[in-house]
């Protein structure tokens, strides 16, 4: 079967996430991909958030075949009890037939833009398909809200991801894209960025349990600490769409000759 | 109290790692480290391998005063339910009085070199310090081995945080080292690398259980990608000691240009 759009077979798109394979942000991905490629899902079975690069060594992985809602366009489904990571690796080693053209992680509920793009498990499962050399975008709207509304991205996710198809995603690189929670109309287009420089200033809330032991939960406050105006926040706060090109090789080259100065070996 | 070392008060040392606090790696690292600094121990509960970058937001975080062996020299000690990087944030936020001089994870047993940072726990607390504004190192023996031998290696682990400490290190950048498993005398260095190419061509050992249920072991093989003798595995290989410095700002710098040439806006 030859589609129009690319003049050769459909391309086979994996879908995954990190909030689980119920999550709204997920389905609405998989509605949005169906009308371009033949979609297969592999996603966590509850929600990983935060998991970061997390993989499952010590404990058993167990895959489900899920039948969810077929309206959605998905080929086929899987469940599975371990991480995005984890996803990524059984999709493409166990599941799928043939390498995919694309894997596309999202959309998120809530923004992985900044530094969140370390803790994210919707960028984690990206990133691990981009290791295994297959092209690779995260997408993530910017309201953590369950019932958010993910039409207004439609056009917007599916022109990135018809464009990273045609023109290819540079060896190394997999793309962070964070939408901004506006209609569609108030979206100012997609806006190429970097990742600006910001982290959390924690906060922990500490309470007593009913059995007298302390303990904590994590908060945090958001912290941006780029006026920069060519980042993602920026972007973002602007009205645009933010893609940063992210990368894997986490080797900071431009301060390999200032080390190289401690003699290290002195 | 003023030492002799720096000339000023004794530096503070935040030592973690992601094996667990009781790890042979983690108390050589804080015997080593108690013969330059005060040092305070905040480290997972039980081994945290391959958990990333991951934070617990969706539990509660329990932090613990252990009196582990004092000759190991440790002012406080401190066992938490959380990952690696939830330490740091706890030890950062909660526990100590100050900001620590420096924060070393580790003596990972095994090796982070390569690709491996990115499934890193060990790597991600030293992450998680140096977003926080704290010079960091994560340290890692190419010795899976329990009984591995973390004694080569502490006139160069010493050095080495001696020598960051006095030049500093460079702003959104942390130090990966990781130790060949060879005798002192057999290191033949320290060098400066670059991160090197690579990934896990995974392999999923298929089981079923004993109520026949299908289950998987995540397994693999690591497969070295680059020739460039700049890499950590090639300095690894030919006996020297790589330190590749690591930055969290995931942006592909380079790539951005090349991207902005899809016209994503037409």
């Amino acid at each position: 079967m030859r589609s129009k759009l690319y003049g050769m077979a459909k391309p086979l798109i994996l879908v995954t996430n990190d909030d689980g394979i119920t999550a709204p942000g997920l389905r609405s991905l998989v509605r949005f991909m169906s009308e371009i490629g033949d979609v297969v899902v592999v996603a966590p079975d509850s929600p990983q958030s935060g998991m970061g690069h997390a993989i499952t060594i010590d404990n058993t992985l167990y895959l489900k075949r899920m039948h969810l809602n077929e309206t959605d366009g998905a080929q086929e489904e899987y469940s599975c009890s371990g991480t995005p990571a984890d996803c990524v690796k059984l999709g493409l080693q166990e599941l799928l037939k043939r390498k995919p053209d694309i894997c596309v992680s999202g959309i998120n509920h809530g923004s992985n833009a900044s530094i969140n793009v370390i803790y994210s498990g919707t960028m984690s499962a990206a990133i691990e398909a981009g290791i295994e050399g297959v092209p690779a975008i995260g997408f993530s709207l910017c309201d953590y809200g369950w019932k958010a509304d993910f039409e207004p991205a439609k056009k917007f996710i599916q022109t990135i991801v018809k464009k990273a198809i045609k023109n290819g995603i540079p060896e190394g690189v997999v793309l962070n894209v964070n939408i901004p929670k506006l209609s569609e109309e108030a979206i100012k287009g997609i806006k190429v960025c970097r990742q600006a420089r910001a982290n959390w200033k924690e906060k922990f809330d500490k309470r007593t349990s009913p059995m007298g032991k302390d303990y904590y939960w994590l908060t945090g406050e958001f912290e941006l600490l780029d006026k920069g105006e060519d980042t993602d926040e920026w972007a973002l706060a602007d009205g645009y769409i933010s893609l940063v090109p992210t990368q894997f090789d986490l080797t900071a080259h431009h301060s390999i000759q200032q080390i190289n100065t401690w003699s290290l070996n002195e």
